[in-house]
């Protein structure tokens, strides 16, 4: 009967203790399977590793930190772009296999792999260089920038660089219809299964499903509208503090007749080249090569008819959950035409699984 | 990054007291997805509506409990089939929806929904029937058997039923050279992707995932000798002491030649039949109907070649977590023709994702 998932509800919150969350979310990282997920993602990693190598006029004799290094992957690519000194810091127990995999590549002279928190370790020295896959599912789940941010602030030399240096928060509107077939009138249909009416379940299936982030993989042919970015994140220069409350404004007009069902969120994360080349980036858009990010979907209670140049306007506010700061919340407040605004919110976590 | 499984890393573990156990076990039952998935899986649910209304001769004016009625489905089946009075015990606040299920079938006056554990809960009178929905993945996960039993001594008339009645536990050896080529030679795959020596994550792949139980659908074809019955619990009488140790020893002659990879374990349970039909038997074997328990699987760390009736003798011992009573860790001992006997561990949780 065990399952897996991201409902929510609302009624019954524990507050769990930073140090708690921390334990929870460090424990996470110690399997093999999430590090094998990551490095299977080869946009995911073959984007870093371009962006490392092409780099390397920045890197090579340079001193690196790598923040939250995992295996210990990006940390080998930039010994290979020719760092002096990479400074691999891993809080979870797969630090031990970051160490291994430095040994087995003959990188123990550059790669130092720390085991600990971010902001519970000390360096010997600033650093010229941050390197760092912090991105959770809708970009600022996990809220690990905040650690990168730390580090940044810490130790970062005047003049140093962050890789990636910049994110993109896109949304769009979809349809897809089957949400509401396959889940909600899963429940009118047990009256003919079963002999038991639970149409009384409904209510509560939308609180859950329409209530919290859905990940999955949207189809690019379920835009009904162009993407619009909402939010764009320095990682140069974004403080904490401005990441207790992210927001953008958007402004969508609509292809044409559909049924209008959710916004599709996704990010896109960018490093700066030097040699005025196209910047490599990670896009995670549903017009793209999938990642393990897939996409984020914010799901309305039921669908809106639209028709061509329909217009919607509205913000979108992310903020760290508040039951627990790495999960996510998500405030939506909207117009589709002429009809009266909607406010709406989303959570992301995974203390109530679906 | 985020991800779910059930990698276990054994170095670190980290001790919850057993309030924390139950606090994020009956959390995991407060979203609509977990019985969403359970009343889908037809198997199950048309298993127990079926059993339920074929035992109306003992359960028509009589009194039941249900032992985490979730929904509250199985009681709404026991008020179809004449129960006098229903005790609905569920402790996740999922019971606040059973309560409306119970409602709007017009049932108020024969089931009562009573939030809190069972442990806790008073009733006001004994019962005549106890039915209970407390199978986990291989059988045990979980531990909601306990309660069970905690209910049946405590409440169980003298000759009452309880409705499974009976529980058994089967393996099998399997080939499966796949789950080699996916999750162990993908390690060895990174240099040839990303220039980087990763072999050295083998060890650890195998430790995290030969070391845990796989959840997963079994292809009956896959199957390398017949099954065994290795366990049976009766549970009119099973104690809690006994469930510390359920253990069951296991002879397997194989079909022929082929690589032995590993052993899938799936368990049956079946509700007595007082007019002497065939009991209604719930089977999770990979031979029928797929159920949402899946079978769980025992991976060697390597394939091991078998040739026709190469004799497999062994043992497997089931008991509750160390860490968590909720998860279940499984032990195993075997010999496979006339090589030495060998000794593994396997450990379930969901507390190390993979």
């Amino acid at each position: 009967m065990a399952s897996n998932g991201s409902d929510e509800a609302p009624a019954k919150r524990i507050k769990r203790r930073r140090q708690d969350e921390d334990g929870f979310y460090f424990k996470s990282y110690a399997g093999v399977s999430i590090h094998e997920e990551m490095i299977r993602d080869e946009v995911r990693t073959n984007s870093y590793r371009l962006a490392i190598l092409r780099s390397s006029e920045q890197i090579a004799g340079k001193i690196v930190a790598d923040i939250g290094a995992g295996t210990g992957i990006l940390s080998c690519f930039c010994a290979q772009a020719g760092a002096k000194k990479v400074y691999a810091i891993e809080a979870s127990a797969i630090a031990e296999q970051a160490r291994k995999v430095v040994k087995s590549n003959g990188m123990e002279q550059q790669i130092q792999v720390i085991q600990g928190k971010v902001e519970d370790v000390e360096l010997p020295e600033k650093v010229d260089v941050i390197v760092s896959e912090w991105m959770g599912h809708f970009l600022l789940y996990e809220s690990m920038l905040n650690s990168v941010i730390y580090a940044r602030d810490k130790w970062l030399k005047k003049g140093g660089i962050i890789l990636p240096s910049k994110a993109s928060l896109y949304l769009a509107p979809i349809t897809n219809e089957e949400i509401y077939k396959e889940r909600i009138d899963f429940w009118s249909e047990v009256k003919s299964k079963y002999r038991l009416n639970m149409d009384c379940m409904i209510p509560y299936a939308k609180e859950c499903i329409f209530g919290s982030v859905q990940i999955e993989d949207v189809i690019g042919s379920d835009l009904i509208a162009h993407e619009r970015e909402v939010a764009t994140i320095d990682i140069s220069t974004i403080t904490e503090q401005e990441l207790q409350s992210i927001q953008g404004s958007f402004d969508f007009k609509c292809f044409g007749i559909s049924k209008f069902c959710g916004f599709a969120a996704w990010f896109t994360v960018t490093f700066d080249d030097i040699q005025d080349r196209d910047p490599v980036t990670i896009s995670t858009s549903p017009y793209k090569h999938p990642t393990h990010w897939k996409q984020s979907v914010l799901y309305l209670p039921e669908p809106v008819s639209v028709e061509q140049d329909t217009e919607m306007k509205g913000l979108i506010t992310l903020s760290p959950g508040m039951t627990n700061s790495r999960y996510l919340d998500v405030a939506l407040q909207y117009t589709v035409g002429e009809m009266p605004q909607i406010s709406r919110h989303y959570t992301m976590s995974d203390d109530y699984p679906s």
